[in-house]
């Protein structure tokens, strides 16, 4: 059966153990705790949708090696169309959950380790492309969702891996075996890596001789021995035990739920080895990860802003002031600054190419650009958001408070909305206003697998300056 | 004894009884509640820094009523230069608990009211002054923290206070009694009503003929009864309880403590009453503690921001990264948006003059551009600051799991810093960035006493457009 | 012959003969006076390029009416993929001039005019479309440049064309004969309009009954009788008169050359009316056509911006600063702002669809964010590209002076640059940093049909606030 | 006689004879030369308003050498109000020309000379500061204008003065006789310059051991033999010779008139010379020099802007658009942006301190902040001036077509303004913004003695950044 439900996802990672820390404590059910279902519950929107027929076109896909139906997340794109798709299919995902859902980083690692493994084995004459058609087959047939794994903790930023004091800031091999290799190290902020079904590693930077044991991919099942996971806080995350309506989207959570996943000595077995030691490789995988990581945002942010917006518009009703002049004008902003990372997203998408794999990519440099601008957008979508909102999100009372039986009906007298909404309903909406634009630009540093400054960097060193340069001397008359 | 000293200050709070609410429960001991002590903590910043020999000329001044040595913040200005030293003692105060210490709202009610009072009595032959002057030398006397409670609930935004379906959206008297007043409403926002010793009421808005029930200004002490107080709800807020090294900056909090003030059925004694009916008044005095209250930003805002910086500076070190060009640059930018907060609050006061009374008020204007700098230069530093921090502050494990037996030493780790420095110290700059950027923005939207929308239609109305167009016609030659 | 070279494209500009005047005197050949010959130039490049094997693919289209290999500029769109043609022809045209071409304008006069003379066909059975069909191969045939005539000059903009007190404020019908209709009337802005073929008029905003005599569209030679035109000044115009190396771009000049057109009693012929009182067609051609036009602005404005970052990076380099971190993330930036523009006019055009009448039209949305980016951003990189080059390029002494007898050595000798190239090369990339700079902005308000303010309620029309709000409802769990 | 009249200023610049160059010609009536005259007309205001009973006050003070009344612009700054009012009398000023009056330059200029010459000779036992003063009172008593000239031509950046392959592109001696000095070298960017009576000349930049040539400071008249003007080339500068509407601002121009001003072996007296090798103090009288002069920037471009709001302000009611709300907000944003510029001019002003000569200096840090924000809200300004004002002002014909015989009628029907205003108003007053707003953004880049990254360098250096870093260290309870 190619395609899971969202009840069959959360079905089988019962079956999964892996040791999740949270808190300080051990969560030994990790599909009902409280702190980690919300995510899950996103993640399960994206096997949902696609048995969905207002979205299976989005969300479904065909395989290329099998020709079944299968889920986008587990597809290899085959078009600069499929490209776009993923875009929109992104955008809808994130307008039903207002939230992430975790399952692109695993897509965007199969797709650039599919490009990859195949220009190794091209020029070493290795084996990692058929091993890894191999994953890909039982990723597809089983509908698994994967964590891309890449991010390394890096030690001294000054140094590279080859040079740290303590090795095992890159994750690295510490030994090699006939049938498999163990490895070392730890990744950080892995989106979805507690309800992910398989882990798929990857360099973080670009590596040189002598660096041949951090220049490794493989894939591993997330309940792998010596494999342990430390969930990460969150703004608010306590919420989501305490209540429901303070928790501002309790279905879906705020952002990803991410975790430092620690690799104490895991072995890796040779056939889900997909790079090993050629490192000159390494670079181009992040490179390829990257620019396919960097085509979301416009896509994920932008669905999470249609719901920021949707909720300012609300609340501004509520309010009574949505056919206020300065109101329709920050609504206008918020609409231009989300459709402008839509439309990164979908340039990059639509001006892809092939990969000699067969495999499609994006266009690198729009990539950047979408990523870049997401950064600085989402910034300001969620200062509108606070502005129109207005003070009474930042200072309002908890539920409890609304349902107390002594205070309770202060709170409703003295919060309740203009429009004859009750104050519940007001809260509601604020809570939701503050649950999407308070977690989601301190977590967007994280997100993208680089700083804005790597960005920054990429994004000069594409830019061809030389033929600029060109083209001024040819208009100013100098002989260049 | 002019001067009390922090903890005579908390001491003095354990006498009050409020009736405080928070999270469904009644607070019973206040001063020892881990959700309000650390805003008592910055609070009592306030009385300790005026005996401090470094902070004593700045943080207490001479009282132009007794000739006494009293805490600034009980002061009423008397010249231009206290109103520069103002902004300066509230710069060093935030630098020292990177927080709001909550008593500048009463200390700018006070003057607005000293000021308003005194041009009632003149046009109408009122005695409210007199009344001020003897409250205001019980609270110097007795060095009194003061709330100044402005902002009512306000219902439907488009109607006027008289025109309201439940009047009480708007505090006002609802009976009047030989020796007093009994009001009814609610002040929303309140900064530090909880561990405040009085409460000072004001207008909100301007009033007109038939709104005299709501032209009312008067103090009470804070456990009146008929007041009650819903304390309100911030980022984060659980960490004060879960964990001091998660909380950030557990000493001084995050932001005010803002709470909700009902005044239910509420007696004003005679003698306490500064406004009572004088309509036309109600916007003059809202005007006044606006300008002295926006006149703040600059000094208040900017002692954050210059925690923030060096928090930021010294996770970059932390970090490795220090040097870098765009670091430094990020932090120029930080700098730079911190002093320009700093010469508005600077230049509004400088440019202060007499009130008819003789106390001092700031420049209207300038104060305005103040604040709405404040309100779009704070986000721009917060941004910024969580850019060099990156994204470890984002996914960062809980104090518990670093000191957990099993997966502490992973922890410390793959946390630890880059100059040597271990992973707590790492992991608490982290927290206090994460402590003063997320909930600063979020809560500014209510600080000012006013939206930043309010504001830019006073910068247009005192902009007085028609001399800027004589200028303009005159020098392009059109006879106006 | 389907293809004119811009040599052809010069001498059949001498066959015509339209009345044109420019600072107080009527030209008498247009060709050759030295402030119409610059814009002719980039026009003329237009031409040269379909015959250039480098653009031939870019620059030219196969008639879908006749099969013919034909100018682009001459095309109907077929497909998406003819929109994003369109985008990378005008990029690569704007990195070869710095400058406007102009003739795109005319292009989107001939799509929109397309696509809605079939649609008025439809409805009212008219012939419009044939005629137009006729139009378009006679333009196809004999490789017509055309001037899209919009911008009336409107009057009070306070009332509708049907309420001014001067009919004539916006264009319309005073007669209507047999064989034709008489108009009056004039259009500003009009890029391109002296050096045009054939003028194509179009309404210039939305009407309603009784407003049918201005509900017109038409074409008619450039010298047709009644035609007057007005060549507005520019920044610096006198420049291409007084010194080639002062004018900055001389070959090509600045913007776009733009002219106010009287219709003084204009006869239009029947076989060149296509529409003609059909009123609630006036709004869907002008949005047609607008669309149309913002989807440029990321090409053209992308292939300027291409340019400036290019001088600016070459004059780094003669002043000796071309590694400082600023200098760099300066440019970087400047590459960020031109290929967010760039992205904007892909996605819209890759987003396109097909239009009843065959021809293909862009995404509304995302043509219209793309235009609002372009007000932004463009100012920003004039602004970047001035702050890199520094305070040389505002008091520059004139070429007369570099080769005057006493002083030229001294201006030799003082404005050398640093990279040994000579002070005449510096001079010359600041001159053209000027030119591109100082006029771009300025004309940037004119551009697109519309003003900033249009675009953006266009932006909140099409944004669908209310799907966003179900979606903020459902998941703040609010029934709606 | 201390204080002047304008005309008697103009008179005084016909007795001097400097040479000066400008597009290729020796000009041989300065005071009469249209390309010269607005900017003497400028500076002649600061003659004028001396004597106008509303500006006595903010245009004079009285001389603490003589305690004779003389025009402030020629006073030695003895407290923190003198330096407040400087900064109203520059606001007031650019009210009245919407341009550069130039005088300030020679007015910084002498007050950092007077500082520095006394700290120099308090070190090294020198005459400077007594020959200072010997000069100063010429000054007062003549009321004379001086330029100050401080930037060097550089050659090569990245090489310091003693390095440099030209030696001349630092001003320097290169010969020592008893009773002077002979220097040669080059100042550009010299505003006023061709209109001033003498030249105050100081180095640029630090200066080290061996670079003693360098580190000089005097003053001499302007028409001393050796010294060569070239005038450069401004936006638009043609116009003020071909007509004065088009112009915009004819009676004052735009911006300040610059010239590279070439010292071909000039010989300077003895009593002259105000630091002559003492290159540790180069950079001291640089620092004071920029700070002085970047506390202006508030003042005269706050004026500047308030003729551009006042002339943006007054077009919108021509064509009818005033009340509209985003035209409202626009004319709010220009107000914010320059209250903001004219805080921090105000706010280093009130926060000046003496210096050991006892005149008055500026805060320096705030100084550099008040700089770096003009150069970014200027463009601002600007932008949404030009947003305001529409195309019509990128394509306006000239004046001689609206006074045709031919087509004037059409201009004056066509460009008409809804107001009823004439044709010739509005197209007055869009000249008016278009001089106001090309010159102003270009030529910010030259002004200020320094580029923006200078400015960021001294920001970042002032800042402090350990004290900074103690305090987030003490908050998250690091100890350090």
């Amino acid at each position: 059966m190619a395609m899971k439900t969202g009840e069959q996802y959360i079905q089988s990672l019962k079956e999964l153990k892996p040791p999740v820390y949270f808190m300080g404590e051990k969560i030994e059910n990790l599909v009902d705790h409280p702190a980690i279902r919300p995510h899950i519950n996103a993640a399960a929107e994206t096997y949902d949708l696609a048995h969905d027929p207002q979205f299976a076109e989005l969300v479904s896909a065909r395989s290329h090696l099998t020709g079944e139906r299968i889920n986008r997340f587990t597809h290899i794109h085959q078009s600069a169309e499929d490209l776009v798709t993923k875009v929109k299919m992104l955008r809808a995902l994130s307008q039903r959950t207002g939230s992430c859902y975790q399952r692109c980083v695993g897509f965007d690692a199969m797709n650039a380790v599919y490009a990859t493994s195949y220009e190794i084995d091209q020029k070493h004459g290795t084996e990692y492309h058929g091993r890894f058609l191999e994953f890909l087959k039982h990723v597809q047939a089983n509908d698994l969702m994967s964590c891309g794994a890449m991010t390394d903790t890096k030690g001294d930023r000054g140094l590279s891996p080859g040079q740290q004091p303590d090795p095992d800031q890159y994750l690295h091999i510490v030994e090699r075996r006939k049938n498999g290799i163990v490895v070392r190290g730890a990744k950080t902020h892995q989106t979805g890596a507690v309800n992910s079904h398989e882990i798929i590693a990857m360099p973080t930077t670009a590596l040189g001789p002598g660096e041949e044991d951090y220049a490794i991919s493989f894939a591993v099942p997330a309940d792998t021995p010596g494999l342990v996971y430390i969930f990460g806080r969150q703004t608010n995350d306590s919420r989501k035990i305490e209540s429901a309506m303070d928790a501002g989207n309790p279905r879906y959570g705020a952002v990803g739920g991410e975790a430092l996943v620690v690799f104490d000595n895991v072995f890796v077995p040779r056939e889900r080895v997909f790079m090993c030691g050629e490192y000159e490789f390494a670079y181009p995988l992040v490179e390829k990860f990257a620019a396919l990581h960097r085509q979301n945002y416009g896509g994920c942010k932008g669905g999470v802003a249609d719901v920021i917006i949707g909720a300012a518009a609300t609340l501004a009703e509520y309010q009574g002031v949505s056919r206020a002049a300065h109101v329709r004008d920050k609504l206008t902003e918020m609409v231009h600054l989300a459709e402008t990372l839509y439309c990164c997203s979908i340039a990059c998408s639509s001006e892809g190419s092939p990969t000699p794999s067969g495999s499609w990519g994006v266009d690198t440099t729009l990539a950047n650009i979408s990523k870049h601008n997401v950064t600085r957008f989402i910034y300001e979508i969620a200062r509108l958001a606070q502005d129109l909102a207005g003070g009474f999100m930042a200072t309002m009372p908890s539920e409890r408070d609304l349902r107390h039986p002594e205070v309770g009906e202060y709170v409703q007298k003295y919060l309740q909305a203009a429009a004859g909404a009750p104050a519940e309903h007001r809260m509601r909406m604020g809570r939701l206003i503050e649950s999407l634009t308070t977690g989601i630009a301190l977590v967007e540093s994280m997100h993208g697998a680089g700083s804005p400054q790597a960005q920054r960097v990429m994004i000069l060193r594409q830019a061809d300056l030389e033929s600029k340069k060109k083209l001024a001397l040819r208009l100013a008359r100098i002989d260049a």
